[in-house]
């Protein structure tokens, strides 16, 4: 028996797997039948079909961020691509790893008018961190040589820090499936080029500059940016920042709630505080970690409080200037850069007390929020925010929380998790912020985890996105709290477009569907909260693990909502003047 | 008053309104505010808010299908702008303008971390003619001059041959809504550039060209490729083919089904005919104009039975050379070639009875094909194909006709329309082929056309595309055939995938919805096919124009309507064995 013209190909599943990568999303074509038989037959590999490209490649993410590995996307030529382009950029912008193949017809029948035929190569722009091709050929043992090289680099690359989505374009000559006599199997010894990672450990020169420069500064301030799951294992530092007497801040993204003591609720009041409040949080060194924050307060905050000095601590890769103060950058973890800065011992007491009163600043503004939050609830009336705080504080344990954009992650921020929640674990799509795959990315993680994924979302983000729902594999762990204000009710919050006269229309976008038939449609169990007294009873079953997929649909009017926030607002803001 | 600052910005809507754009589809955020509100606030343009960009994009698409002028296309920053890219892509190959302005945040603050943000210049690659960047500061009088002669530039480019989509990336500094004491007006004095096209008559080198090849020729066939509506007036030349009996081969999706003697049915006849038959039929003049053809049979055709001369009709831009026999580019448009050759005429009676002749063998297969057609319909149960010849036979007059992809087009061009439906026009996404945007191009055209506008789409591209409904527009000219096979039928229709055990799961992808929830969700009038002897009257209420949006569904088994599909393929078989 000959030896099928495609097993470079089939030999691709081979090498994935090898490489531990054992979670594929299909998408259905027939120009990517090769991989897509390779795939689905290898038998370390679990493969999933989903329709729309765009909800694939959100669930492949969610995948993604749940294995820590890259997920294997595939789908075929044409605008199918195209459709997996957002959740492409968030993966980019996440440092979230993909492998993505685009099926594309052979390079010589581009833009001769054959069906599903566009400009493949290269389209996703600067969104990917490397775009490949495959070769087209398999005759010459080099073009062999080349697939198996290609995909190992992809591989390794999309896995070395920071991480993030690699494409290869894989044009197909017919016949595209088996003949008669071919057979498809794998390979034994498919060639895997194995990468070890740098140690990212921090060097001598890193030691001494820090051991120069650590006694010089008072008033050091940490910022924890966006991680998954405390990747990072920062949480286990807390005593290094207790004891050191150094505030950090966390927003409920930053996965660092179980430390005791951070600041969770700076963008609470940081948005009431005066100048002279301010003034006094201002750091004179800033330590920063993890990708982006959510609080714009914060953000502002530190843009008009510029420390005097800005420590950014990221292994690899192009830094972002946020807060336009960086002036130093580590290229090492965390973990490494806390550990050798608690070796550093001060013994100037005066400093030491200048930081303890620092950090009192700080945790004095920390109780005023989370007081007139506590003293704020309940509410008479029934509103997002409050629904979203009950949810949060009721999450069962071991949870993964998904926060969607834009409302439902910044009343979830407001909020904050307590220490207590250490089990819980965070993700939102804040490496672009769109609201085009937030459901899909959470049910990308019911789909491999057994954990209970819970989403709070709002019904921009949940009717834009609904072709998450639309395949044929079970969700028993997945809980979707929809805020449904019909609108995008962010557009009320934030200044400017409130005033319009076309805020209805063209802001607001008013629609009208809420989340009944779509449960229908999907089998899944609809909960609507109409009733305050009955919501606590309505959560229990909620979050009961009885294997359905449930949706909790609080319907209400944006202008209550807003009226709620702003009132809350006020009443932060006339803590500060007792 | 002082001026306010973004009156350039405003200035566009006043520009695009002197340039007689006036559909301009909005897509909600904050950051394109500035453009937002001055479209929404001209009182020549009208404006509608598409929430998801995906459909957005394609309603857009069928909006300029209809005005045949560029429709605007506005988003505010980040993924919003890919989810333009897939009828981004379909526009530029379907050669139908866009003017596509993508929201940013100023250049400085990319890839910052601040929300919502991308790497937008040239995010559709090589699918826009060209891409431009708006400046960001408006105090210099340059920038004024600059942002006036993009627009107009950028115009005047989407809409010289070939047409097709531009895009301007607009970066814009807050605050983005008008300060108190700014009002939106539109200055009078926006100069507007106007650009003359070309005449593309014929030069006069075309026609010594002409004049001494055409008398050469004995054979002579034409093919027409897509053409939206006859653009090209082709139809009136009909007399020029019938009295030189040259043959017409047109699929549904030409628009020449007014000319009385066009071969409607090459996809049938040339799938079953022959080598012999298909000698008769091989040109030694093949002359085309439009865009692709749907049928594969007639490609595979012409690419094995080749002309000797292949002249292509194509007043602009890149030549696709799909039958691989492109010899000669007559950079012109069809009616001037044609009334050229027209005069053109042969004295030679030898060579017109050649002609004459071969114009018979192409007659006989079309009489052919139609007669098996026409003896094999109605079939015992009742089926897609059936179901698409009965609603192509009772279109209502003056209708639209929207073919989504994949098996629906196909389907509708084996049934073609008749010389008598003069006054029907047919639309399909062929530009790319996708199955993304079907029902959201044909929502377009509902929109903004009092026709009646009737969809025959499959499962699969219908449920994909279902977020074409989501808005706050009424469709009472909209009618939906749903063929519903709940999966992707066309895999068992084209060989491979059939024969490969995980059919099912990852080519058919089957899928469990029907129409009826989206129907209630909608408020749409749901008629099921359930019943052959009630489909006649079914099909008048269907079409009865009461100011509904209907959906007519038939829930059909794969196997059906593959075994129908195969049954009739086989009769067409026999019938050369009579």
């Amino acid at each position: 028996m000959t030896q099928p013209r495609q097993q470079p190909l089939y030999d691709i599943a081979e090498l994935c797997a090898k490489k531990r990568l054992t979670q594929a999303v299909l998408c259905p074509g027939s120009r990517c039948a090769p991989l897509t038989l390779s795939f689905a037959r290898h038998p370390k590999i679990q493969t999933r079909t989903i329709s729309d490209e765009r909800s694939a490649g959100f669930i492949a993410l969610g995948i993604a961020q749940h294995t820590k590995l890259p997920t294997v996307l595939v789908c075929t030529s044409g605008t199918a691509a195209y459709n997996f382009a957002p959740a492409v950029a968030e993966a980019y912008f996440s440092e979230t790893p993909l492998l993505i193949f685009t099926a594309d017809r052979p390079a010589e029948w581009i833009a001769q008018q054959d069906g599903q035929t566009i400009h493949q190569p290269g389209i996703y722009g600067q969104h990917v961190k490397k775009t490949f091709q495959l070769p087209q050929e398999y005759e010459h043992a080099d073009s062999k040589w080349a697939i198996n090289r290609i995909v190992n680099e992809a591989i390794n690359l999309s896995l070395q820090e920071p991480q993030g989505p690699v494409h290869i374009n894989a044009p197909f000559r017919e016949p595209l499936y088996p003949q008669k006599d071919e057979v498809i199997a794998f390979s034994g010894n498919v060639r895997v080029i194995e990468d070890f990672a740098p140690s990212f450990g921090l060097t001598e020169e890193q030691k001494r500059t820090l051991s120069a420069a650590w006694p010089t500064f008072n008033n050091v301030l940490i910022v924890a940016g966006q991680q998954h799951d405390d990747t990072n294992g920062v949480s286990s530092l807390a005593n290094f920042f207790h004891t050191h007497n150094i505030p950090i801040v966390g927003d409920i993204i930053s996965n660092v709630h179980v430390i005791e003591k951070v600041v969770r609720h700076a963008d609470v009041f940081l948005g009431q505080a005066s100048a002279a409040v301010k003034k006094t949080l201002q750091p004179d060194l800033l330590i920063t970690f993890g990708q982006s924050v959510i609080s714009k307060n914060l953000k502002l905050f530190l843009r008009d409080f510029a420390p005097k000095a800005h420590w950014h601590i990221q292994p690899a890769g192009i830094v972002a200037d946020s807060f336009k103060s960086i002036t130093q950058v580590f290229h090492t973890t965390p973990p490494s850069f806390f550990n050798f800065l608690s070796t550093l011992q001060s013994t100037d007491s005066f400093k030491q007390q200048k930081q303890e009163n620092f950090n009192k600043f700080w945790e004095v503004e920390e109780r005023r929020a989370v007081r007139t939050l506590d003293e704020f609830f309940p509410q008479q009336e029934l509103a997002e925010l409050e629904v979203v705080r009950e949810v949060i504080q009721q999450l069962p344990p071991d949870a993964n929380l998904h926060l969607a954009n834009s409302m439902s992650v910044r009343y979830a921020n407001f909020i904050g998790l307590t220490a207590a929640q250490k089990d819980i674990h965070v993700f939102a799509n804040r490496g672009t912020s769109g609201i085009d795959g937030c459901t899909s990315t959470a049910v990308g993680h019911a789909l491999v985890s057994a954990r209970p994924n819970v989403l709070i979302t709002g019904d921009l983000a949940f009717f834009y996105d609904r072709n998450a729902f639309w395949h044929n594999y079970a969700l028993p762990n997945l809980r979707v709290v929809l805020l449904n204000n019909h609108g995008g009710v962010i557009f009320k919050m934030i200044d400017g477009p409130g005033t319009m006269p076309e805020s209805d229309e063209y802001f607001i976008t008013q629609q009208k569907l809420n989340a009944r038939k779509l449960c229908e449609e999907f089998g899944f169990e609809y909960l609507k909260l109409d009733n305050k007294r009955k919501f606590k009873n309505l959560l229990k079953d909620f979050f009961e693990p009885d294997g359905k997929t449930k949706v909790l649909e609080l319907e209400s009017d944006g202008v209550l909502n807003k009226a709620i926030f702003d009132h809350l607002k006020q009443k932060i803001h006339k803590s500060y003047e007792l």
